[in-house]
């Protein structure tokens, strides 16, 4: 609401087109509507088809399931990140609609279409068990509405599997690269592509990879210009943010 | 070189159009065409005015002169990071173009013109501090080719700043949120606008703010989705990473 | 135990108005009168039903119930925090006048009334898994004798819920910052309100909130001046700093 | 501005009472005076004499000097914290009414008188090598209004001062206690008195204090209830808020 | 494929004894057979007997079942690291001839001899607690074709272990040391001998030691030149790096 | 086996008194004796009585069984400490002579009597939850035949407990302070004796205590001149040391 | 002043042999003398001429200068660590007794004889870097009254020295060790030998020795019993505690 | 000295053909000869040219001058690291012989010829300003006998001269690569070569790698298997350790 707006609200309340008492319920929302936390293109998402999202780590199974609940009175889509089986079992009760990503611990009920762009993210990870985390981030991606293309477990030995989709990822329009331990493929990749990388270090290795923190280290320092960083193990971050950079129009 | 290239040129080698020694050095450099880590599209960026950038922090003003000696030989633009003013006067020295942004530490000759998008960035700052920070950022996107929009000054005690120009950043394409101490304000802005943010903690302050570590750590636990960060104080990175994301087309 | 005190003791030994024995007595406990650890107005808290606090995380039991035994020959009001519901079934079986807050994990006995003044303290929570050490920052300020107003879920996703009551957090004498990950909440709402911040950050959260560490470390370096910060997950901490500052008298 | 004051400005426009434009300008004010950051009760302040205050570490002299001639032109007190000799000669030529707290790095300039309560607030310190940071904390509160009693050096060494002082220290308002290396003076001035004390653990020191880490910790992690915690080195923050709970009214 | 094959392909091509879809597809690979990451003289490894190694931590026993059902597919050894019983019974159904060693935790296949040198590797630690790491590190060493020498428990406590010892140590051609807690044993041994010294820290012990970093810390300070680190608990790096120095021909 | 020695050995030798061979095994144990690490005086220790040790854990039921068995075959009393009750049972198995500290999970057969001299060593603790390591330290210290004076729950809530008992603990000859969290309690009893204090920090608490390093910085930075530390958690060690200086003799 | 004391200047008021505002006086003390920090047997170290002790590090050279100025008006022994030499020489200026430890930074001013036992402390340092460190152990007791035994350079790569000198080692009261890097010294001089020693772990060094830490840890971490440690750099500590040692008396 | 030299020893003994005080000198050295840290093969190094090394850092240039000045008694090579100009000055007028390698900041003086193997060590760096911990690497290595082949600058921004010189490296007999920030380039050496790999982590950054920490665990955790870590820096250790293993012969 722009003085333009304002100002006509206000001549409306002269001209007596308007009762005071509704110009005030328009004028008490000025805060929220102008700072509005949050609450951005409110409408626009429930149009649209974008999701309401939950993360259910340190919730109770009864508090996600109460949440969601709430949600399914609204008209919206739904994602719920960190669900274990048993929220999704909790929720399956309310509506037959869920479904479950067992490896990406996500919930999902998609009642609205989202519109999906013809560009694509690639959701590149070092290996086996940085699955989880790409799963997260690519279901993630799909659910918000994008194309994701997988290639997974091509780090320092399996680089072939990183040789021979270079040219898929470089024809993306944003690269998530999910790595533990040393997090040496981002900055290779990095190396190799010049499009923005979102990196995900994991927790997952041993001994100084200390739950995560030297991959997180060496991404943030990487040589490779164009890399930004997530926190570790946040696949719903990367997917969230490529998702934003996927949607740009020109 | 792919391979219907290939298939030409060994089809010329079978019909004796091109020497085998010629083809040999063709052939010789597929390995790094292809893979060719930082590498791509050279011929590309030459053409389009992309610049080379030298970091210079951890070189020696000699050192620093030399490459740029060097580069003047080739027809490119040049950028030069974390520059001190005494290697600023040894670069003026070789060539009367180079100009020094100083509070950005940037030294830069921009020969070749680079094609500017409508859109913009916009660069936020918490405090004054974080203002050299900002300005390596912003010099840096401007440089590459980006209309730069910014906010200073504009974290708790100056969140009238923010508030005041956030029209303008929402429409940005991509915001850059600087920020040391707490660094609230990547998470302030996140809850506020709906683009990728990226966020650069910076190292001034004191005490619990070890060097920046708080400011990282906030921003990478962020709860607002779409912030992702860069390495404490890197406003380089910030600044290219953005100066990407902005250049992206529909 | 004064000066004058003393000399009217003396004087009452020089006129043999009492024994030396039960002058020694009296003089016996001069350094604990008068330097006293934690014994200060023991008579008054006892009179005012100030409750007896026992901190059950790192006891058995056996020790937590042996301890409550003993208590109970006392006429005092009694607070176990971090008590395990396995501690209050213990406990139960000794009195059956105990109560079990389940989710701030206290068990209490209010055997005397307290005091409560009219003013009240705010306790803000940033997400739903801060509840618990908000349960036990708010339980702990209530049992001490406040008035307690729960705003919980008021982060960044929820921000409605901050502004909704920001004006009855303004006029609480002393507010309480409950968030983990970034922290950020301790810094908005102290922007926003001119009242004594007390802030706790939580341990819940992954990654880079390395335990509690991130919100931690941002709330030292929160730039709003005003807010001040116990241990992590310290609600009890938080509860008891508050009810000091809601009791204080012109 | 509330509902009843928005229903009369609209009726005052309906009633031709008021201008639209003077209308709209009260109204473009709203969500700043609703959600304000920092904004707060900014005519009471003015009318009070509560200073406005300048953080100087991180910024340059000429920075320093640039805010401080804009702040001339309201009519208002100025604090400036970590101010340097050098700053404050710039200051100096701007005004001669500047004065400089040298031991608590403070420029100041009260022009307008401030209200003091009767109560007081006692800065106490381990050691002569927190003196600079406590001063910065006791000048800090009283320009901003508040009566001070400093004892200094009263850590183990010098526990008797601590002793001496103990019925005045018990009879403050509040207590801040500053200390470095192992930081034990909190706890032990938290067992010895029942009211609110701030803690400000300080850098002074060497090895394993490890920059005020050392002190920081056991200030968070005291065993006496009422204790919180300000950044290291913090004297400002302390001060200020212990003048806000100083101020409190029953 | 060096200039001088390419040439033979070239001239192939030209004389007609080759089509040019094959020669295509010869020189497809000539970035792989150049650059190759991790895949050096394969044919030779397979020839040899040199295993494959699979990193089992992170993996599911699924996940390692049918990474192995594949590598049954080649005619090549198999060594798997950081296997649990469970991997090796779902290993053991798909072929009889696995072997597992319980202590290193690893499952083994040697369906082909691998050449073993008549030098030797010492395996040397300091605690009981230390074998399970140490035999990670002799196991592999052995299954790689290396002579061990296994010197167990010849810490300061049995010191006299490593006297007894000193002889055979001193004519290895490498040596591993492996020790949790304070980690002397590398520098002890690194001042006795004159050999490279592959330390591995152990994470076994407690408080102080934070998980292996005390030793890792000390190892990599150690004065006694000639000590190189490896990861915390490292076994396998260790036995690896030992084996290619052992394998090592004047 | 000194100069003299030798000198004696080599003159039998040539008068033919001692066989070249027994002469040799004389000699080759020189090293041992002269440097013989860890085995300074065995005669004299097992002739007094001084125990055996062995550090359960890290070590299986299995081992410490084992390690024991060969133990029993020697004269000698034994201490095994973190011992577990399944190794209690397994020991107990062998022989029925030993006793099982619960609280200090200590295994001890004490064959021969040890001489105890009069002076004695106090070990003093915070809270409740230090006891099992204060435990370990006053078992360790009795059965190393040492007078054992327990001061537990003394810190800031229990100071009465201190102050006390003070008299006592300036009678020890040495005292130990065990205490978690903020570690204070080291430098209060610093502040209050002058006898050498051996410091343990517990890793007993939550938050910003990180698993006992709040406690070890405040102990190691302590302002208490005569404080030394050991290990978080490490009773034995401080059982240990403070029986070496108990049995110093002028 | 204990109960029989009490019992006599009670008795002495009665019977009006002292007055009642001296006896006031006398009994004022009680709580300093029954609990007084750091004031123990001051009467008998004034006697004994045990020095008082300034830590200079953190104060200006005028706050050192004006307490020695003040400590001169006392008959006392006088000890300044951590000194630089302007200190010292404003010191002289105050009197022309004083002497300068140059390594050891240490003032001193001995006008009272100190007792000093037949027994002895060593020092032994791992390198030539230790040595200020050294100094000021050394130093300390040395002005506390003890005699001292230095062998300085004695680690890895002067273990010679240590080998040489390992009978005067170990028929010393108390050993203080000091080394930086990985600290091994302590281990294995605890391996050798069966005194307390007091391990000071020092900074110098570079990289993973992280300003000392790496030291430290190994020192709280040595599985060689009878080590405790002090604080990083901290040689005074060390001499002061191993001057408590060194004086028990049997 | 073996049993057969002590035999052979004492029947000279008994035989008459040498004097007991003699036999005594030989058999007084027993210890050293057999444990002797440090000490081995002392006079092959002397006879072989094997330089003595003295790491200059934390000692003053008297120190250094001293400690050369009793060197050049001894006829032997000499290797001073960590050197600044002035400790070079200071030497060279103690003898004109001495060399000064100033990027490596090494003095050095070979009087006795070395033996070069044909092999040779790579030394390969990310960076320009991973470059003086490179010389001290490959001075080292030169001065204690070796070839050494410099590929410097061949990171991600000049990852062509690493491929360029592919062929050398993997003909290396052992490579050291030197890399700061996110020392991937050790990861990505480890995947192309299978030689033994030294990594040094550099201190060289800022931000996120904290003095060398990024680079240290990235490569400690780098899944490429042949790759061991030295301290942080050091050039030296990695020079040395990769001169020990080029030096085995078959």
């Amino acid at each position: 609401m722009n003085s333009k707006d304002i100002k006509k609200l206000l001549e409306d309340v002269k001209d007596g087109k308007i009762e005071i008492n509704d110009a005030i319920n328009h004028l008490k929302d000025l805060p929220f509507k102008d700072l509005g936390f949050a609450k951005i293109d409110f409408h626009r998402e429930l149009r649209t088809g974008y999701p309401e999202i939950i993360f259910c780590s340190g919730k109770t199974v009864g508090q996600v399931q109460k949440i969601i609940e709430f949600m399914l009175t609204k008209d919206t889509n739904i994602i719920a990140t960190r669900a274990t089986s048993d929220m999704y079992n909790a929720v399956k009760d309310l509506h037959p609609d869920f479904q479950y990503h067992e490896v990406a611990r996500i919930i999902s009920r998609m009642k609205k279409k989202v519109t999906i762009p013809d560009s694509y993210i690639s959701v590149v990870t070092a290996g086996t068990s940085d699955i989880p985390v790409a799963e997260e981030a690519a279901v993630t991606a799909e659910l918000l509405g994008n194309k994701v293309n997988r290639i997974y477990d091509a780090g320092v030995a399996g680089i072939h599997r990183l040789v021979d989709n270079l040219d898929i990822i470089r024809d993306s329009k944003v690269v998530i690269v999910i790595a533990g331990m040393e997090g040496a493929l981002a900055s290779i990749v990095g190396g190799l592509i010049n499009k923005p990388i979102i990196a995900v270090p994991t927790s997952i290795g041993y001994g100084a990879n200390f739950g995560g923190i030297s991959a997180l280290l060496a991404m943030l320092t990487s040589c490779a210009a164009g890399v930004s960083v997530v926190n570790i193990d946040n696949g719903f971050g990367a997917g969230f943010n490529a998702s934003m950079i996927n949607k740009i129009r020109g």
